[in-house]
Parts: C-alpha cells; structure tokens; sequence
C-alpha cells in the first residue's frame, strides 16, 4: 500500500489531481504555434502570480538553484560585491553559489529563526558610498528555519540609504503561497522553483528579472549559456526556446496559474495563513516552540519545530516515515538534530493537515516525548472550525 | 482545490496510484491473446481471494446489484422458494429482486444492527422437510448497518437441518476485506464488486459459483442473457466474452489480486481490523454507540455510529461535505437519519483514518453535540500506536 | 515495445487523451451533489447526440447487449411477438436474446451484406391487422458485415402499416459516428455502448427511451431490476443511482458528448464518411470487394473486406497482430473466414487510417495474396488529399 | 481531435504508454531511502547503456544543453584549447558555448552532412606537441543533418597522435538508438537527454563522466554550482541530490533504462536501423537525397530530405502540422529551407513509421513537387515485409 498519506515536507508538495494531469502530456512539436498556447499563458500567469506588471519571466528545466545561478550569472561580474545575510541553510548556500562564481560577499551573519536584518542591511547600504555593492540578496521564506522575511523593510533599507543596488529575492517556499510583490518591492529578480506554491513536480526554476536586472545583462561577464535569460528571450519571442523545453511541466504551470488566480492569491495566501495557523495551535498545545523567534518571523508554509535539548529531533522524521508512512523535513545545518519541519503549503487542506499534527502527535509520544495524544490536534481542529473556508470539489 | 482528502464512505474506497494506472488503459483488442493474459490471472486472483480452489468465477461489466441478479437467474426458476433475512437497506434490496423476478421469498425479518439469525433459520429449514426452500440468502456484511454475519453459522443451520439449499452470499462489501471462506463454508454463490475490497471503479460484477450452482443452471428457467454465466464459461473457453469486456477494469482486478496476495490475505484482514479499531475507540470516546449491537457482529469495513435522539445524523455528513470537503455515508432505510456511516474499507492508513475521526469530530461539535475535540483521534491514535504496521512504500 | 500503434478493430476504439485523463477519476462520493454535475449533463449530451429533444436517457454500467435486454426487459411481456431481420451476427445475438426471454419472434432471413428489408416489414406489418407484434428490432449498422441500414425506411414501413409496434434500433455501430435521428425516425429503444463513436472503454449500456417506451414499461412483465429503467429514473431525480454508478465513465461520457457537440454532429459524420472513403479507395485497388453488397448499404465505421475464395480471412489478423501488433477484427457468423473488418469509427485520423491500410497491403502480399505494395495506401491519400479537414491540434 | 498521430521530429519521441506512467509519480520524500530505490538503479541502467563499467553518470534536471555545459565547466578553465568541428547546427552551438564560457576553440570548418574529419583532427592533435588541446568535443549523430559520425575514428586519432586530450561526445540524438561504446571509446565525458533514445519527456540531461574527466574537476576554474558535478557526487553518497531531483522523470528514466536492456541493446539499434532503411527506401522512390552525404553516415535516427533547388523545405513541415496533424522538423541554418526532416527514434513501430511517411507524400504533392503517391510507402513496405521483427505486445 503506497502513496496514500499526503507529504508534509516543505516541498515538493502534494501535486493537485488536475496539474498531474496536465503534466502528463503526450508529446508535441515544441516549434509548433501550439506550444506558444502554452508558453505564453504560463509566462503571463507567473508575472500575475508575482504581482508584477512588467517583469520578465525566464522559465528553465531546473530547479530553484537554477534560478539562483540564473540571477547573479545574467547580471554581475568576476569580482562583483554583494551583500547577503545568512540565517538559514539556503541563504547559506545562495552565499556558498556567489563564492564559487567569484563573487565577493559581504556576509551578514544572522542567527537561525531571526529574519533578515534589514537595518544592519540599511547601515552597510549607507556606509557603501561608493555603491560597489552590486546586488543585495534575499531569501524571503527560509525553508530551513520556517522563518518569513520582511522584503518591503529590505527595499525601504536600500531607498533609505539611496543605493542602486539590485535586490534578489529568493522566493522559492513563498512565491504563490505567501504575499510577494514584485512591483511594490522593486524587486530585480524574483527566484521561485515548481514545486512549491505552485504544487507541480520538481523541474522548473521560475524568475522574474526587472527592466533593470536586464539592463545589468549587457554589462555582466559570468560566463553564462543554459541560464542564459537573453537567449531564452530571443527564443520567447519566436515561440520557442533555445533548446527543448519541458513542455509538461509548462502546461501545468499554466494551469497551476490558473488555478490560483481563479482561488484569487488573497484567498490562496489566506488559506497557507489557516492552515499554519492550526499547526501553529497544535505545536503550542505540544508545549513546543518553533524555530521561528517571533510571530513577525512566522513562515505560512512551513513549521520548525524545535524538540527539547537532548531529543534527536531527526528520530521524528526517520520514524514516521518507517512506521506511519508520512514524510516531515528534517533539519538542515545549524539546526539538524534540534528541529523537525512540517510543510503547509501548496495543495493542502485542514484535514490533510490534521492526519500531520496526528502523525507528529503519535511519533512523539513513541519517542518518549511528554506529548498528550489529541492536544495538538484539538487545538487546531478548535482553530479550523472558526476559520474553515467552506470546501469546494468541482468536477475534474 | 478539490479531490485532496480521502472519502470515508462504504465504497467505492481510495483508489491506490498502481490500480488507476492499470485501469487507465489504452484499447486492445479484447478478441486477442493478450486478453487471455489479463483475463485468466484476474479470475485466479479472484479465486484465491474467495479462498476457493474451485469456484468458477465471473465478472460481469455490472455492478454488485447485477452479481445479486446473476446468482438468482442462472440458478432458479420462478415460484421457486428461497429463504432470507432483512436486517438492512442491502438485504432488504435483494429480497426485492427475488419478487421481482417470480421468487417465493421467506424473510426473517430481524432487528437492523443485529446478525443473520442462523438459529431461526436453522428451525425453517429443519421443518422445511420437502426441500422447497432452494436458497438461503445471506448478506455477509449489512453496508447499511456496519453489521457482519457469522457465514459459517448459516452453513451449520443447512448443515444441521441437512437440507439441500443452495447458499447465497453477498459479500460485496466483505470480500477481499473480511475473512471470507467459499470453499469452508461451502458456499454457493459469493457476490463481490469492484469498488469495495479490491479498491477500483465500480464496474464489474465479481461471482463466485461451486459446482452445485452450476449444475443448478441446467435447470433454471428465468430468463437471463446479459448475467448468463455459461456463455460467460463459453466466452473464457475462448479468451474471450460475449460482449465486449471491460478490459481496463479487468487489469485493474488482475492487479488488485496480486497487491492483496502479496500483502497476504490474512494481513489484509488484520489491517482492516487494525483500522476499525481505532474508529471504534473513537465512537467509545465521544460516547456513541454503533448501529451493531454486539462486538461480535462489529464489521472491519464499515462502522454506522448512531447519534443521540433527536439529532439528524445526516446533517453531519451534509456539513462534512459541505464545511469540510469530506465524504461520509448518510444512514438509509430504516436508520436513516439515526446514524452516519464511516466507511474504513479498502486502501487506507491509520493516518487517513485519523483525517476522518477529527473530520467528525469537527462537524458534530458544529452541529451542536457534545463532543470533546481531539477525543476520538487520542483514542484512535492509542489504539493506532500499539497496534501500527511498519509502514512501507514501494516504488511504483 | 506496446501500445503504439492505433487499433482497427469496429470498437473498443482509440480513445482521445483527453477522454483518458476524464474516466481516469479519483473516487467521488456518488451521493454528492458533485454527481449530479457529471450525470445530468452527461445525459444530456446524449440526448443532443440522439438529436431527440425528449427521449428519456439511461445509463447503466454494462455493455450493448445489457442495452439490448433494457430495451426488451423494461417495455415487452413474455409471449409478446415482435419483427426482427436476421442479415448478420449482431442481429442474431438480438433474436437469440428475445427467444431466451420468452418473446416469440418472427424472423426475416435477409442475406449477409445486405441492409434492412424495410419492403418485407412492410409487408408483414401491414398483415399483422391485430396488431399482435410489439415491436420490431433494426440494426442500423451491422457490425459484422459493415452495412447500415436505412431505419428511416423502416419507420416509414410501419406508418405505411398504420402499425403501433415500437421501433427499437440497435445504434451500438453508428451513434455518434453515423447521422442517427432519434426524434425524426421515432424511434423507441435506441441502445448504444460507450466504446465505439463516444471513444470510451466499454463499459456502459446508453439508452434512449420515447415516451411510448416509457409507457409500456407501465404493462411490461418481463423480470428485471439491475435493468430497470423506472428505478434508474427515480435515482436520477435524487441525482443518484439505483446502485453505484460508474462514475469515471460518465465523467467520460459527459466529456466525449462535449467533444462531439463542439466539434458538430454534422461535421463528425463527415469526418467518418471521409476516412470510410479513403479506406474503401484502398479496398477498390486491392481489387476486393466488400461484404456490403452496395454502396448504399456501405457502413462508415467499419468495413468487411471479402477476400478471394479459397483464402482464409482470419489469418490476415492474426498475421496483422502478430507479426505488426496491429489489430483488425475477424469475420463472425456466417462470413467467418470469408472477411476481414477494419474499424475506422471513433477517433481517428487519415494518417491513422493509412498507416492501416499500409499494414493490411503487406498482411495481404506476405500471405501471398496478389496485392501490389502501395497500390490502396496511393488510393486513399488521392481521397484524403482532395477532403481533408484541416488538422487542429489543441492544448490538452 | 487531437494529440492522436505520433510525432516525427527527431525529439522529443512519443513516449511509451508505460513510461508516460511512470513519470506521472505521486510526490515523495526525496530525502526518504525510497529514492535511493529510484536514484541508483536509474544511473546504473544508464551506465549500461552507455557500455560503460566504470563511467559516473551524474542526472541533472536540464536539458542536453546542459549536459554540455556540465561538460565544459567541471573540467575546464578559461583560455583553455579546445578541437571541435562545426558540421551542423548542434555541433555550431556548443562550439558557441565554448567561447561564451571563455574557451579557446580550434574549428574544424566541415561541410554539412559530413561526419567528423577525425584525420583533420589527427593532423592538428600531432602538431600540438604543447597538448595544449585540453579537450575533444565531437557530435555524435548531428540531429540537424541525419550524420552520424565515426567516435572510434576520432578516438583512434586521438590515440595516433598520442595526444591526452579529453574526448568529449555529445551523444543527445544518439545515445540508447545508435551503438555507443563509453568504455570502448575511452569517452571522457558522454552527454545524453532524456527526450530522445530514452523515450521519455524532455527535463533531464544525463552525462556520463570517466575518470580522467572526474580527475579533471579538480584543477578547473570555471565557475559551476547548479552542474557541479562533485555536489551531485557527495548527493549521491548520501542517496539525495544537491537540490530538489525531479523524481517522477528519473523514475521514468529507470524504467526506460529497464526496458531498453530487456529489448537488448543490439535489438534496440537493430530496430532503429530498420526503422530508418525503411524511410531511406522512401526517400529514394520518391527520387529525392538525404543532406548526409553517404551511407557510412547516415543517421539510424533522423533523416534530414533533400528538397529540389528552388523549393522551400519548411512549407512541407507547415503544412503537414497545418493539413494532417503531423510534426516532421524543419531544416536548420545553414540548411534551412533545403532540408526537412523525419525523426524516426524512441518508440516508434513500422506502421507508425509508414504513417509519416505516407504523410511526407501527400504534403509534397499538395505542394507540387513530383512525388508518386504510394511510392515511398511501398518501398518501405517492401523493406519492413522482409525485415519486420515480430510485434510484441504485452499486458501493461
């Protein structure tokens, strides 16, 4: 008996019924005009989906690293600088990919379960008088950490100090799932993968680029072809791409797209708030605390747990894998062992959530873990009551 | 969003991944060998499944109400006696068919929730000293009532009486569920569906016959072509049908087979047993009483939990739907409205059924009764705890 | 290497992707308001593809032949006489199923090839002056011999009579692929499966019911319940069945009906008149003939192909299947051996069809039959060039 | 209607039924051992399909184009000397690639439809006495001229001029259709898609890297992050990867790899050779020449068709999708307009074979040119009669 359960990683998440389908697509002529059908529409949903009027939206067979790789290689130099904060496992590796292209990093360290420091952001940004920063980086939901970034006080620290600087953001666990605006925030590149907030398989990095990030592509020397976003322009423009692309996918993007905005994003982000907020209810109900610092820090699509000093926190994931059949996130870097990680976004309702905090309740208590069976349940059932939308199952 | 949580009706159950791809099929010719490659290996399954070595199986593209017809039809003629008890919305429905079709039927009729009374019938047959009756009817598990019968206890009433009765067993919502003996109980005629135990669509009658009742088909005279089962026999003579089969159904079965006897059929009845219990704990610990009077009548595939005086138990499964995007069975006939079925059959986990149990538990605090939250689900995961299986997921 | 080529068999046909992904459903609960959203429409979409603005539409998990015996069962009494012609293997089953139920039919041998002799149950009716017969059957396409036959001859056969038997016609072959007039020819019983013009998997019976058919189900005595329309429509009124419905497949339904309206009935027959065309081109340069004695007579969703005297037929298809894994269909009944069949009803292309017609050419030459390579294939891409349709691929 | 005829360009294939299946995966815990149960058995399937032993064969979620850049950034730095031949337009791309990565590339101007000039190339290996030539790269099957070219020769003159330089093979259009000798060959560095040989959607580029190249990592500066091949290494070590795998494309390039070794390799290559003799027989009935400029290259996956002076190829290709549904692909520069071509690998049958080519026929007659109707499909016919394989075809 297998692939019943639904995941609660913090993706790739529970794939909707209706985007496995559109995935699964025989093959067709990629330099037929039907194939623009699908290209244009999932380009025009991504760039609602960002709340962006202008942005221009590259979509690679990738994965969010890709998307990472794709944003500093378009824009900047051998030698370039740029300012990051690490406060997770993946700014940590957005910093480790700038390195390894022969950026220099201006590293702001942070402690896990903080957001980004906006304010040393602002300091830094001021003192850099001769804006030889180039790009400041962002991570907007630390997948590691469970821990949402405030991008509009980042965008506010870089007005402040009157800098140039370009602003990347991350928004691979945020994007169509949590609040991203990409007009309202300036941002310059916007990074989100496909298997996140737009609950299809692994296999597509998803940017967005400024008029201004582009501008930066005429100038940038990183050697650059597969992530080229110039070359995936010209290939746009004539309906196609450089290369093949991953057509299956791009249909369920488009349909994802469609999916969401048909939800309306206010709804879609207010159903990742209910959702969070009833395993939030549960983990307080556990007497737990999450990684998180504080309620401004917050993720809506993901929860680190943290489990008391001395208990393997990585023991609840192994275990409810091999004795319920349910997969969680373990910890990753600086808080491997010490938290375990419930994903809630993408396609996820209240009872799906329910079986989780169920499950967590149950491997806990195995584990010796001084856990009453049913609390965490009850406190999120006690929140979904009052705040369930009403359900909704529309012929396929 | 829509399809995500599991339904939590008495059949049609969850569909694992491997049994809609196999049923998903692509057209073949039905008049080929490949045919024969399903065909032959399904009817196997199915055998072994009826623990029988001899039965002739047949599956009709029909439904369980089309396997009731199948057995009176090719077996009886009209004015013939048969004997049968009504204790329940199914049995009640297929003592109708026998008047429909010219049948003298001698009904027992016997308190909803309670057993097939194998006594009473024990005393019929015994006084019965012409051998008019020609078949005992016998409704394995009441769908309606979550009530299972003790099958071997009417053979021993035939046996005891020493009458030549012929014995009828619907076991749709039983077998490839619940402990179910053909050959032991010498049973006549099993009926079985898709879309119970074997986990598919709904689409195909599934039946069972011994050698008595196909020798009774020589002398049966109700007209019969669609449900003939000896041009069923003639039509696997030549690996073939004769009409056109449903052939994606039937590799559906063929696999269904092969997951159940390779999980082990006993292992499959104990997971059943597991799954039933902890709902059971649940109705315990909101302090509602089944629809089936005594433990040794409790059905392991469906669980009718009857609500206080006064209250509609339709209502909740209207709000589940509704609020909460759930699917539970309303009651029907006589305790329509007196109780909600949760259907625990087929493929599923303790995790789903723990979905289902805080589902409940939800809507009936909404709708007014005094349930505890998280009280079912802390005795079900108790229950769940000390009794789970390891899970395990195979690759597809 | 399976599955690649298209079948050529006259049903189950090739179904379309789309309708695939439609039967291929997750389970829902038939109950559900969510039901009636697929039955209703599906029903109707029948009834438009019937082009009868009244007939009573019915649904039911079984085959043709369970249409058949709908028809029989649900509006005719045991004794009842009625008319049928006896001109190939699908009008034999018919007649064979009435004498099983008790029907005493009068028989019109009418040669294999030819169509329905509406002059003969002209002649008949008009003697029948006590209106003794019930009803008369028709084939409207034989699919045995690849003949339609003119029903609206044979409604004008008995309005000549001044007959009031009922009109039940057999449109398994023809409806959704050949003009099919419900309400124009007044028909009565008009049975259908899901395999052949609605492109599905066998596996439901589709009946059109008038409202004199419905009246005599008020009379009828002939045993049925699976059958039973009137139970069927008082389900429907709850948007229910009597027993589960097969709900994947009248998703399918619902589906294939909005594919075939779009696409406009008119312009659907013409598509199979154009493919039957260029198939009977080839057949024309083979230098064989077909079953069907006339072109009057000629059926546009199969063709049977005589081969030469001394030759036996059937090995073209079982060479076909095992040397090329195409499947043809075998000759049946009395043109066993003396034909083969090449479906090209349902969802097919020219470039299908010439890659059948290609693969018969070498069947035939590598069984030593004096066929020159080429030869039909050059015939129907003369036909196909001069008719195409434009082709129009859409994003699925 | 649509989504029905296969397609013929040379990539992405049709897919295989089972394949389709199997990347259509439910989400899984891609941290879980389960995908190590996909991971491992996938690359070793490729390994052998590469004929290698001992090659590392590292799957990203890209494209061949990727693979190339895998290639050119984990082995070399910047101002090294590379020896490639421009003959067509993938070989002309990934020599761009070189120079954007700032590589020194030596061209070796070939016409298009020549194979590799391994003797020019011996010529220039001998002179570089320096062994400045770090590397090799040589297009195996030049997708856009229907070439295939001699990897041995070119490995041979590697070997007489005793030069160490690595041996670079794009093997995209070649791997899994065409016989490819990883070991045989001394191949450094192998790159393959998924969306050709190996039949499944496009998403994945598959390289293969032999010791000396992985040696090469060491000392290489070009910056590499997202086609790191150490990251992916030290991943695999601990069954994951360095970001999120697409896990439903590898579990269908495993089962693809399953499928192909049960053919057998050499019956693999054996059917694309017959597939492609029976479309060059075609091309020669209809009096026309292949772009490759003699057998000792023609390609057993793609044929690219000569068109007479003075018309445009590209209108066969438009008008093909425009009339008839079918996908052939266009020439490409330097012989666009001249060329159309026919792609004929993966799972492709000879009737779906005859199909295109029949196809190929009436286009170029709609469109004036002299082309008998039938001629080209009865010199296939004439061929695949004589050489057919027996048609397999199994229960999915």
């Amino acid at each position: 008996m297998s692939f019943q359960n639904p995941v609660f990683i913090p993706g790739p998440t529970n794939i909707p019924e209706s985007l496995r389908k559109a995935c699964d697509m025989p093959t067709i002529d990629h330099r037929s005009p039907l194939f623009g059908q699908i290209l244009h529409p999932a380009r025009e949903g991504v760039r609602k989906v960002l709340k962006s009027e202008s942005a221009e939206v590259f979509i690679f067979p990738s994965t969010g690293t890709g998307g990472w790789e794709t944003a500093l290689s378009n824009t900047l130099s051998a030698g370039d600088k740029v300012l990051a904060a690490r406060h997770g496992m993946f700014s940590d590796r957005w910093i480790d990919m700038c390195r390894r292209h022969g950026l220099d990093v201006q590293v702001v360290e942070t402690p896990w379960g903080e957001g980004l420091p906006a304010d040393r952001f602002e300091e830094i940004l001021t003192k850099d008088k001769g804006h030889e920063i180039k790009a400041v980086l962002a991570t907007h939901n630390e997948t590691a950490t469970g821990v949402k970034s405030d991008i509009a006080a980042v965008r506010r620290a870089l007005d402040q100090a009157g800098h140039p600087a370009m602003l990347f953001v991350d928004g691979v666990s945020s994007i169509a799932s949590i609040d991203f605006r990409f007009d309202a925030w300036k941002v310059d590149v916007a990074v989100a993968g496909s298997q996140k907030g737009f609950m299809l398989p692994a296999g597509l990095a998803i940017v967005g680029f400024s008029e201004k990030a582009m501008d930066a592509t005429r100038t940038s020397t990183l050697p650059r072809t597969f992530f080229d976003v110039n070359d995936m322009a010209k290939g746009y423009k004539n309906n196609g791409y450089p290369y093949t692309p991953a057509v299956g996918l791009l249909n369920g993007l488009n349909q994802a797209c469609g999916m969401l905005l048909q939800e309306g994003l206010e709804n879609v982000f207010a159903r990742h708030h209910r959702i969070a907020q009833g395993v939030r209810a549960a983990v307080g109900a556990w007497g737990l605390e999450l990684c998180a610092v504080d309620p401004s820090v917050y993720s809506d699509t993901v929860s680190a747990v943290r489990t008391p000093a001395g208990f393997n926190a990585t023991d609840i994931v192994t275990h409810a894998a091999h004795k319920y059949g349910v997969a969680f996130g373990v910890g990753l870097g600086e808080v491997a062992g010490k938290v375990f990680r419930i994903g809630h976004l993408g396609s996820l309702t209240d009872v799906m959530a329910l079986s989780g905090i169920a499950t967590a309740e149950m491997c806990m208590a195995d584990l010796g873990l001084k856990i009453e069976l049913g609390s965490g349940v009850a406190a999120a059932q006690d929140y979904y009551r009052g705040h369930a939308a009403v359900a909704r199952k529309d012929a396929a």
